[in-house]
């Protein structure tokens, strides 16, 4: 029997259950966008923003999704014919790769088996090989959204820099940014990307651009066409609290509810409170008897859990149950993986009993859709929840 | 580690847990209660709330809590020294009972042990021994929220029709109504006393009387001074759709939408999911070891749940427990149950993954307040919430 | 043609346009009544209303309308038979003594013209003949929201104190609160009366006493039967920040967010802004070349203003025009005043510019009713706004 | 004296006054956007937004500005180094040929004095010149929002078709949409663009493209890199309700909102609306003994008025004495006319009242800012509003 009732557990890795707070926030009336309340919202924002990119430098917003904040890197660093390296470490990845070449870009692809981050010891021998400096970015997903893999940021720098490099560092923070600990200055990125509706708990509607200095000479030298994504005027408009095209207004209201929010919370309690989800759910899909995507015990996501179903599974038939059932949205395997995984988001705007919750409706889902699990991962997520070292 | 984070579980046995869609529809501007849009609006609502109390006759609504409610009902039906039976089945029966002495009625209180609900055969008793018809009414809590059990009113009828016995009878339904089948005009209850906050899903601050056409016959003779409360003027405004003094109208836009929502659902399957996570929470009591309150397997309540914890346990210490870790509220045990009993709400705009969420809570908040269940009641209510009459 | 469109100008004498700010705060989820964020929120609240009222000592807060705090204001102090002495200064004064007349109150009206505030010389002679203290209390309204009448509350204070009488002092102030300069403990008062609709900015559904130490002692004695609207349980509860009976939540929610806004602008300025827009609109009127119900210059109301329109004209036809053409609401007349005035609002949550188009509606909604205003009564109320002294 | 107090008053030429029937809309959980909900919101909003672009074909949703609609209207469609021609009717017309620039187009812009709208006579004399059919593309904004002036598309149309040139119609309604009668498929045009903020009465943060089948067939043969802005896979996957990339949720629910405002009011409803308060501004303008910008009658804009104030006077400072008094936002003069215009937003969620707060707030600015009208404005409009066509 369907139950679309009760609150919708909305447990996609992203959008993310928006608080109440926020789309209060959110719906009061917009404001003139070139007035003085407005201008001291921008300023607000664009300085509360950077410790949550780990930097003291600019952070540039557009009204896009996180896909325009991926333009917007690459357009406003690179030239046609330039060399970029991508890691194929899922399907975002891929899309970013695929991307990078409508602009003409020639892009190296890493192979992957989509399900571990990014490969340092990869990157090392490329950047070996690559004397002439022919390569001048380095592109990584830093949570790849559709596998739960988190890539070493700090493993890819050190690459860089072992070998006195000067390919830029361009990440995608799209799922991480605000649930995992990320360090924009400290790991030398130059360009991060990320957008409003997962980490921090905003709707769709925002993207982001953290650049280094270094980013901003490359700017200056890059000679893709660039208009709209163009960081330099809106560098220029920000400076006194202003867009040199319309900003999202509301979302912004949302913007700066968010980041109290994080700042009341307090970075690291959020982001310890996300691997501690991250740690439960895997206890939860170990106790089913189902194999957790990701492979590597270094790089599971705090933020989402690709489950992988045994041959002969319909992830998607759980997913529908679920929703019917339950009236819980979860995550479908995307390109290659669709029908073989399904996703449990659990980022954002949450906690132990929401996460228990969570857990419990897959639990049944699997069971109702003719999957009966093992054992029991509720249970299992419910002693990592109470014993876990955040207790 | 205190947890405030994450949405909020109200899981006390009310104010329930106000859906997204009420608070939006109470948000909207408040308009002229006096023209023809605020007409439209009371027309429809007095219409569409009928089928809640199972009555064709006149339900009025008042700006107040539900102990309003209760005055209303006293005040227009009943004469100073007028004579009343009343059962103790808990603290608002209790509560009754005080209020209507202090309008100099003899209430006659049936003794009780919180354990239950009002007992036919005491009343039974009392009626034959009322040859003169002294009793002018019969007051009776269809939910007790203070213990959990649920009175059945059909028997409480029977024994006044086998009498021949003119007493109104007053019920009370203020955590029943809109969770629990009810049927004032079936089952000739005279007034249904109700409020906003339980199953009507709304924010505290409605009053209601439902009134049957003895009651109005009673009203015209009874002489307890009242104006606030008097039936008459009300009546005579709703009929073109308005009020004698001024409603509150944002939580009539509120009324409007819950009033759809239940529509929506549709009131028996709004009845079986209630009777369905009553089940699913006591089986989950049991697991743990732990008492219910109620001892009568025909009157457990499918709203709340009183929990008895042991001698020498506090129960007020572990629903503290649980609001700071888990960022989830319990009731409280009220009057001579306090600090014996904690209450889970499991009523109103709820599911299946929510009341997971909810005992997942309970039993890791039990663990952290040094109860440590005796078995995994997680599990065991998912057992019946996968294998219910609902599935 | 119709015009439903735009925003609708509620320009009633209550319930006033409520700010999206409070709507938005009213629209956060309802949280536990008896858990430790609610005793803050009461404790903040009932801290910062006092002001308003401009006492030290205690407001109560009652989920009700303001004709509930009227009966609260008379069971909490007085007795059957008890005399008192009102004023017949329009529809709400009147439906006030019918009241009390219910409660078996002996009320001795001192009657009016309906376009007057109360008539100090008149209570002198009342007071001077009972010389045996047979009245127990004076009840006076304010602001008289039929009319635009303001009585003057200190010139009736000093009647009491002259004669030397001991009879409370109730006020009404039900439609002046939070517009009009008020001191509760300043001028004597025993008991105020008051609700969120008017000058609080909020929806209807919360009704306010403010009780001095006198009235607290009237209430010891005060035999009226009383049980909702009983001072003492609700004040012992609120020593606590809590409620006897479950209270109105999220309208709570919209006082705080109401104080904050009153707070924020200033009481001053709030009472200068009404009493310029008062003047203003009077000015209009008077351009208009229509009469101002009120006479006497001392007593003209902030909050609204009563047009009496020639004879042989349908003041409801008028309304009803403004209303169709230009989404606006205007006040009826009341009582024996239907079909003779219409009345504008001009408080709460108002700007000179939104008077002005208020003023424009009402100037246009004349001439196209069929009476053509004689001047340009806008352009007499801007004189007032830019040159007035709030310049 | 500041009065920051009262309902803002935004009568910029957009963002214009969010309905808070949109808001609350807005403020609704965001979904699954691969979900089946998010499919049917989808499918509803592509075909309700049609009629009012006057189309029967497809119209892209972005989450951007409108000035990405822009871009997306030339990446769309055009090579670098294609020939375009555009007109300088004022500002924004201005930043779009800057932007084709930018994308390597050669721009051929017809001079313009700000005051006018686009010349379809320059345009004859340059396609007469065009015999080898290099200009591509033909760019016009249809409503300038710097300056008032409407350009006539249907005329500009005419001299394409006579000139049987098969230059691309590009036509930006950013600030004429849902406010003027606009007619995608009847006038030729190729790529409509448009933005959430104006007519359609939204926050910022969509952006709109509605595509003819001559401008599908130039896309693709089109060879400027996009990506974001591609509406091959965004048409692909609108087919069953979905988005390539994340869409703005949100704003999609303010939209079916919005969308079912104008349906009931009715487009050529709104449509003479709009013209009246034009008609009525430019009436009190005027008697103020000021210039309208605008000097030619068959361009006045129904959406904004721009008022030239005489040599010597700061229109800015106009501006801000109206912002600090009377809380009400008007649009500054925008490049070259920087202090020489203030600019008058009457579009979106409007009525006549508000329009008269409006003037008045502008007639009363113009004295406190040293510069008393001649004559009395507020009542000239209110002449328009009582006898104009639309009574």
């Amino acid at each position: 029997m369907a139950q679309p009732i009760g609150r919708h557990f909305l447990q996609i890795p992203g959008p993310s259950n928006v608080p109440d707070r926020i789309l209060r926030a959110m719906s009061a009336p917009t404001i003139d966008h070139r007035g003085p309340e407005f201008a001291r919202l921008t300023l607000d924002i664009l300085d509360a923003v950077k410790p949550v990119f780990g930097t003291t430098g600019p952070v540039i917003v557009y009204p896009s999704s996180g896909t325009g904040a991926w333009e917007a890197a690459l357009v406003n660093t690179l030239s046609a014919g330039d060399r970029v390296v991508a890691f194929e470490t899922g399907h975002f990845a891929t899309l970013w790769s695929q991307m990078a070449r409508r602009f003409g870009l020639q892009v190296d692809v890493v192979p992957g088996d989509w399900r571990h981050g990014a490969d340092p010891d990869a990157l090392a021998e490329r950047l070996e090989a690559d004397s002439g400096h022919a390569i001048k970015a380095v592109c990584v997903v830093h949570n790849e959204t559709s596998t739960g893999a988190l890539s070493r940021i700090p493993e890819i720098r050190r690459v860089l820099d072992e070998a006195g490099h000067p390919a830029l560092l361009l990440v995608d923070t799209i799922s991480s940014l605000g649930s995992v600990d990320y360090r924009h200055d400290e790991w030398g990125v130059d360009v991060t990307v990320s957008c409003s509706q997962k980490g921090l708990m905003l709707p769709p509607g925002l993207g982001f651009n953290a650049v280094s200095e270094k980013a901003l000479r490359a700017h200056a030298a890059a000679t893709l066409p660039r208009s709209y994504w163009d960081w330099a005027p809106i560098l220029e408009a920000n400076r006194t609290g202003f867009f040199h095209s319309t900003p999202a207004t509301n979302l912004l209201y949302g913007l700066r509810e968010a980041l109290r929010m994080l700042d009341e919370e307090g970075l690291p309690a959020v982001f310890e409170r996300h691997a501690r989800h991250g740690e439960a759910t895997r206890a939860a899909v170990r106790a089913w008897g189902l194999d957790v995507l990701c492979l590597d015990e270094r790089e599971h996501s705090p933020v989402l859990t690709a489950v992988l179903l045994p041959e002969g599974h319909d992830a998607d038939k759980v997913r529908e149950v679920i929703l019917e059932r339950f009236n819980m949205s979860l995550g479908a395997g995307l390109g290659k993986l669709r029908g073989r995984v399904f996703r449990i988001g659990h980022l954002g705007h949450f906690n132990d009993v929401a996460l228990a919750g969570t857990l419990a409706g897959v639990q049944m889902g699997l069971e109702l859709a003719g999957l009966p699990p093992e054992g029991d991962g509720v249970t299992a997520a419910l002693r990592v929840l109470t014993t876990g070292a955040a207790a």
